[in-house]
Parts: C-alpha cells; structure tokens; sequence
C-alpha cells in the first residue's frame, strides 16, 4: 500500500475583497511582484504561516493587512480552492475568504492596488476568475435574504442609498415599496436621532446606521428582498 | 523578515455522511484504528494524496469509499477546518464535504460502521463535533429551499414518504397542502408511469422518482418549504 502522508502540500489563502465605486461592484486586485505570473493582476493571497496564523481566516486578515493595509469588518469562508494545475508550482490547496468593505476605505488605492469592475475582468492568474465569480454569486445568493449588502456602505446612510447599494450588488431594480418593507422585517437599521442628510437636492433625509448586535451577525429573512408577487 | 513557506501543514480532509434511520437524522462514524484518539469514534477521514486525488473532492470520495465502501450520489464542500490545535499531530488544515445517502445503501453497516442520531452524538474527538453541527445546519438550511432532502431517499418514494423525510430534516411538522405545493413548484419529480405502492394499509399511493435534470444539480424555491404566512 502507497503512504504519501509526506508528500508537500503547497496551503495558502487567497482574499476576494468586493466594494462599489461608481455603482459597480468592484474586486480588488495586486499587481504581481514575483513568479508565477509576474506583473499579472491577482487576488491578494500568501501562505499559511503555521507559527503565527491561529487559523486560516487569521491568515487571510494577516495577508490582506500587509498587502492592501486594509482590515475587513466582513470576512467569511467562501470556500477551498485544490488540485495539481490551479498553481504552477505544485498541488495546491486555497483557502478562499471573501471581504466586503465600503468604498470610503479605499478612496487613496494602496501602491499597486486596482479596483475592477467584476463584470469586466481580464482573465486573471492561477484559477482566480473562477474564484471571483464564485464570490460574486454568494454576495448575490446571500444578499437577497440578509443584511450583508450593509457591509458595503458607509457608518450612516439614507434608505435610498442603502437602496442603490442593494441594486448595484443584485444588479437589478428593486421596488422602493417592498425594499422599506424588506428593511423593516430586517430589523437590522436604526435612524440616528437627529441626523438628517442635507445640502442635496431633495428634502432632507432620515441617516440611518446598523444596530449594534449586526455589526457582526447577519440579519435574515425568510423571502427574498426582491421577491415576486 | 521570516519566511516560513517550508513549515509543514498536515492537509486532510473529513466526510460528514448523513442519512436517515428510523425517521432521525444519523451521522456515519467510524472507530479510529491508530492514534490519535485510537478506539474513538470519528468522522471518516484522511490525508490528500497529492499522487492520486485530482483535488479535495476527489480526495474525499477516495476516503469515504476506501473507509466505509459507500460511493455517496451526493457531495458538497461543507467548509474548511484549520489551526494549531484541532489535530493533536500539528497545523493542520481540514477541507470537509457533506454526503446524503438514502438508508438502504446503509442496510448492512460495513465493519467499524456506526451510525448515531445527530441529535445525541456523544463528545467526538478533533473538531468533529463542531463540524457535525455545522453540517446539520447547512442541510437544514438548504432543505428549507430546495430538493435536497431528496438525496436521502430511495429511487422510489411516495409523497407522504418524501413529507416525512424533509420533517425528518427540518425536525418539525409540515403542512401537507403547502408541501405538496411546495413541490409542485420545485418541480423536480415525476410520477412513475403505473406504478403504485401497494400492500399497505392505505389506498395505493402513487409512486414518483426524481427527474433525470435533477439526479445531479438542486431545484430551488424562492420562499421556504416550511414559511409562515
């Protein structure tokens, strides 16, 4: 019987960071500065580093930390990229996470950081296209059941803002109607007293900002946001 | 600046096999026959052999199939175990798939075999413990909107056989009218031309399987099986 219990496994975890700028959902991609696929755009990823990651979600804040200076309040498992081809130099195994910033985080890009619509991307390294796209899926799938879209936006917000950020991450209009309703049921939004948006415009409107016990949970509902009939 | 790309990461992956026996959901585990923790029972599991597995799937069908002989119709990447401390031998990382097989392909256990309801599993060495119950969740999850609880039936089934399995699942009582409409609108099963259960008490009932588009990809619903309202 074969024992390979020896054979190098090559572990990293690779980051799918998503914010919008200009109504687009954007994914953040490093320019290479090392083989493989030097000077390619790539999604921000490193190896585990076993003598000080505690796990794989630390991995993935340490690497995106020391390559983009950002800290995600959002990161989440999306899932384990493996195989012998998805990287030039061996087997390899990728723990993939997704974060969701707002886009106030990245109005100064850091060195060599571009921001990519993800309905244009050019075909990227490794197998990080399909990667992107899986990410960009759950954002959808999860979005239309939870607050996560919140996570997208600034500290305070109008119900129209937050609105146009649900269209932009589920890519279609939603009736403004059923959106308050769906917020209501939600329960995760508070009207900061007092706090009115002005200078625009319209009439001031209501800023609203997350409760405090969905700064870190996920609000659900049982029908999507944009549910027919 | 410290490199530690060499550090070695134990990379194996773990199978949570499901399925149903006298109308509770069980989970398959196997008595570990070497350290660590030989004698206990465990999730069947192994190392990925960079040689042979064409990914982490693979990896775990090989395992599943190598430890228990069962070749499951169904697998879903669960989510992926990591840390210092979760395997006693070092840093390891874990990617774990779910599987759902009808009872009948469980009628003789294999050796070691042991089948436990979920709902009273006894303290399970590693993480298991904490992966059972992450697998539960994401089945009952996913039941709630979907024809997965299919995959825990036989070929055959009746529709109150079906009701019963996705009680069985969501571990409450569902309405009879709004399940049947429930799967009218998932649409994934199709009467079996002629025959009907018989021999029971009952009238016969008819008989249905599912459609041969779905043997392998999800029917979804917009709204949950068991909603309220």
């Amino acid at each position: 019987m074969r024992r390979r219990e020896g054979d190098p496994i090559i572990c990293t975890v690779d980051v799918v960071l998503l914010t919008l700028r200009d109504d687009s959902l954007c994914v953040l991609l490093l320019k290479r500065d090392r083989e493989p696929f030097a000077g390619a755009l790539a999604l921000p990823g490193g190896y585990v580093r076993p003598d000080e990651d505690q796990d794989a979600a630390a991995a993935a804040s340490r690497v995106l930390r020391e390559k983009t200076g950002l800290v995600s309040p959002y990161l989440e498992q999306l899932a384990t990229f493996s195989g012998p081809a998805r990287d030039p130099r061996g087997w390899s195994v990728s723990v993939v996470y997704f974060a969701l910033v707002p886009s106030s985080m990245l109005q100064a890009d850091p060195p060599g950081v571009e921001l990519l619509p993800v309905a244009r991307l050019p075909r990227l390294p490794f197998d990080h296209g399909e990667i992107v796209r899986e990410a960009v899926a759950r954002l959808r799938a999860k979005s239309q059941y939870s607050s996560l879209p919140v996570y997208l936006c600034p500290e305070r917000f109008t119900l129209p803002q937050l609105q146009a950020v649900y269209e932009a991450v589920l890519g279609e209009p939603i009736n403004k109607v059923s959106f308050r309703r769906k917020m209501d049921e939600l329960g995760m939004l508070e009207p900061i007293p007092g706090e009115l948006e002005v200078g625009r415009a319209h009439r001031p409107a209501q800023l609203y900002r997350l409760r405090p016990e969905y700064r870190h949970a996920l609000s659900m509902v049982d029908r999507g946001i944009n549910a027919r009939g």
